[in-house]
């Protein structure tokens, strides 16, 4: 997951896309929260991101390699940040930085994991269209 | 739910307790959002606000009057503000704003309702304890 | 919530509106079920008071303060009684008893709240309509 | 499904063991509840019964056979009525009669199915065990 | 559950219509699956078999009894094998067998119930219509 | 199951680790199965095939990216086919395969996607440790 675009290196996001508290319901049979739940909000959270950029009906195309360098637990407070990567003709990338406020020390913040997530825009038919009109 | 502490008044609010999208799954039979979801997260994003003020167990005692002013969609972006409105002895109360993007005009935000929440701090047998050690 | 009709303070309802078992799903990060649940509830059993006094489509309008006076746990079996408390013009307000009865002691038999919501009939561009036709 | 004990052929029961609503969150793909959604809340309405009846840990050891005879629908209120069958030495069986009533038409109520299940009273280790001391 | 026809005696499936891993949000108030989880499974697999045999809207008529012969646990990866044991002229029935493998003993497979599953191929009126043309 | 590479190319996996039918709760706020769904269920299946080969606790490490070259619609029966494609020290790399079977034509199966998940063991503390003793 390559970020050569240098000013998505620094965060100027500030608002969460959306931002969770991660329940019980989301625990697999050893009580953790598997890493699946987390890639759902994830494709979530982009979504609402690249529905800024078209007012075009769009599906999820890709998601770039996704790497966990923290886990979630239950009750963790965790938040999805989205920054625009990237519009082509027909597709729209997206980052998500997702972030985790832990229930035990809710002043630590921990790095959860990154992704890019790619959607194009489609027609009734799903067959690509262009992200914007002209 | 007068609200007569003129700092609540403006909204100096940024960052949302939690955000969440509305989905199908939260229809009712008529396929319309029902407020009982939207009570339900304010619930959650009030306990996130009153958990940074006490290292107690806590447990919903009370919700203020509760009036919606605009209704919810499937696929609304729907975000909850907190503030903290009163410490007491044994007890938390936090206000909550609630706003919702339209998913079909995603710059229209409208208030949906405000609601305040009270939580008392209590012990292993439930009993109310001191917020706060001294 | 000053409830000054005399036929509501004792308890002719035998039939509850809804009744259901809270289950694991239902609990928060610390294992207890949260207010937010039986708020949900209180808002399904409401509504189906309401619905039996008109044919309009209906939106929830607000909730009145909810006490609550004992908490629920997983496993109770929760009954939520309802009444008809008003019908005005364009509104209908409904009461609803909560009820749990322990899975540790099902002869045990606690209140858990009292509320009291107000819905109102709408057209399909949801303005009020009245609530009866004549 | 015979039901050859005459005190159990008129309904004498008024207060049902669980009573819910259908929501679009029951629906199969073809937008109507699906039998498996009503099976599941039998099984729960048939634990409250039978554990009225012992303190022993019990376990779903058998459904006899049940015949769909009307349909439900989404928004539907479905009450789930139970009556004690037989107390065996290590067993107990439970009756379930499901009645709905129409969101359509609420005063028209329908059998929907009755269904007897059996529990049987389990230790630590899974072994039947007496459903009474003595 | 009579099960006379020797060709059901062995085991010709290779391939679960449906296979699934339970989770805590399955479990009832006791931490263990309840009976009824695997019999709403039970209906989506054998809905899927039927499905193979007609192309009319069909609805689950009935179910046989099903007797467990093994619990399942949170974790266990449960398969449901089905079989088409009769088509009559507006009904298909179809039998499952449900198998669980532990997550404790991944290569210990018990079977946890059979089942059979009757439908019937309704018009949109929900009237029985031939399961073929002709 | 080695995976030097061509012998993935034909379809050696007859069992899939899970299979599920897509339902309407699953649905984004335009009426599709979001990916996010599938990335989920892609996890699950990883980890069952992930199991077999330690008995040490994993956790999800990585998915690699993954490309949906086809939609998936409610009612669709979704299979999930994994391969081991590497054991490394504190490592278990896996393959996932997801098909569906189209709800209107059950004989046409197509490939959705394709990811490699990658766990790592961990000790009680969550620090990597061996896949196998020795």
């Amino acid at each position: 997951m390559s970020e050569s675009d240098s000013d998505c290196d620094h965060r100027p996001v500030l608002d969460p896309a959306i931002r969770v508290v991660l329940m019980p319901k989301d625990t697999n049979a050893h009580g953790t929260i598997f890493g699946g739940v987390i890639l759902s909000y994830i494709d979530i959270a982009a979504a609402i991101e690249a529905r800024k950029h078209t007012v075009r009906k769009i599906v999820t195309k890709a998601m770039h390699e996704v790497v966990f360098v923290a886990p979630v637990f239950v009750g963790d407070l965790v938040s999805f940040y989205t920054e625009l990567v990237r519009i082509g003709c027909t597709s729209i990338t997206v980052k998500v930085i997702v972030e985790a406020d832990r229930i035990s020390h809710p002043s630590q913040r921990v790095l959860v994991t990154e992704a890019e997530v790619v959607y194009v825009a489609v027609d009734e038919n799903r067959r690509p269209v262009p992200i914007r009109d002209n």
